[in-house]
């Protein structure tokens, strides 16, 4: 018997389809009855959460707390939260219900050890930068991470914010190659798409090679932790 | 203040999240803040509908009512079911909430009204074709309806079940290029790809220019009963 996935979704809502559709394409299932049971709670009204972190926006945990226990009363047995930078409010969600909350970034730590990577890139938002949310995960982990430059972080977020979450920016206009390169040079075997805006960006643009998807990681934790079997080895 | 929607989903899974992500697509949004507000139990305990239809396989309603209940009891204020074959049990559904079930034929076949055609070519599983579902909502519509010949409708379900359900069949092993050519052949001035799993296999393959995608009509129809605006003026 597999359990049921409940996602604390719509941070943002894209992003959350993103990993549905990983959990989905990672479940080894030859039809429909054989797939998981997932709940997914796309809530608009979860504030920002790099605004929260650092400019005293509102406070996101309350309707985070809300999607959590929505879920566990629908049935989840297990949460899941699409969002690097939500993770800074880890454990108040966690304490909050009786059922597990899966650690994106503790998770993808795990899959950098596992591989014997000792340098890693982190592009991700402002918020998730500064809140040292992959900085912990990755030291805990014994994984050295490196950030791009103030110029290139400002690119990682338009390409978040303008190329992702509001379209208004076309992605080819901001220089996505320039920012793989800036922590490359620093010494980056790998670089950690943390932000689910991320890996949908350089999957269209093409860039994704070399790089580790957190939400794919989150996605494959999530169907070995739901007790199903994946379609791949590994998140990579 | 818009409305909650609600996605019946598991039917199959890859097509839930296909729904979800042209709703957020759909959606004129500049912030996450500004996306609707949606739940989605994608409930792979639901049985096959075509195996129900034709084969005297498990009754999927109770299962559906289930997902039905649980998400109007978290809040849903709009239902919408991704699974055209799902709809032969639309009336079911419909009269065990007391909030409004979006019928996905019944909007495409007005959608394929506004745009002046006579004639539609459908895809779908030998379940919907048989059930009649899209012959009736086109009829009542004043839009013709026209199928694939048997040997063309074997590879539609190839195409679904071992194509993307299962994923045992490449989907370039399939000659969906001679399934579109059957429709037309007969008159068909666009082609409707009725089994969510198609829109998926025919964007894969390339071949999806004139046809109409009921799952995107869905969206469409799903943001603007939710009271939001929309990014196209029509679901074409």
């Amino acid at each position: 018997m597999t359990k049921t996935v409940g996602v604390i979704g719509g941070m943002g809502p894209a992003a959350t389809c993103d990993l549905m559709e990983k959990i989905v394409a990672l479940t080894k299932a030859a039809s429909d009855q054989e797939h998981l049971h997932m709940i997914a709670d796309v809530n608009t009204a979860i504030p920002d959460r790099t605004a929260a972190i650092l400019h005293g926006g509102p406070d996101p945990v309350p309707e985070m707390v809300k999607s959590a226990r929505r879920l566990v009363s629908a049935g989840a047995e297990i949460l899941v939260m699409p969002c690097n930078t939500a993770h800074y409010f880890y454990d108040d969600i966690a304490a909050a219900v009786r059922v597990p909350v899966l650690h994106m970034a503790r998770e993808t730590a795990a899959a950098l050890r596992a591989a014997g990577i000792e340098t890693a890139g982190v592009l991700a938002t402002d918020g998730t930068v500064q809140s040292g949310v992959y900085e912990r995960a990755l030291a805990e982990a014994g994984v050295r991470a490196v950030y791009p430059g103030p110029a290139m972080q400002r690119e990682v977020m338009r390409l978040i914010y303008e190329g992702v979450k509001a379209r208004t920016a076309p992605l080819a206009s901001i220089p996505a190659g320039d920012i793989l390169a800036d922590v490359r040079a620093q010494g980056a075997e790998t670089v950690l798409l943390a932000c689910t805006e991320l890996p949908i960006a350089f999957r269209e643009l093409g860039l994704s090679e070399g790089c580790l998807d957190p939400t794919r990681v989150l996605a494959f934790a999530a169907v070995k932790a739901a007790g199903a079997e994946t379609t791949a080895p590994d998140p990579w």
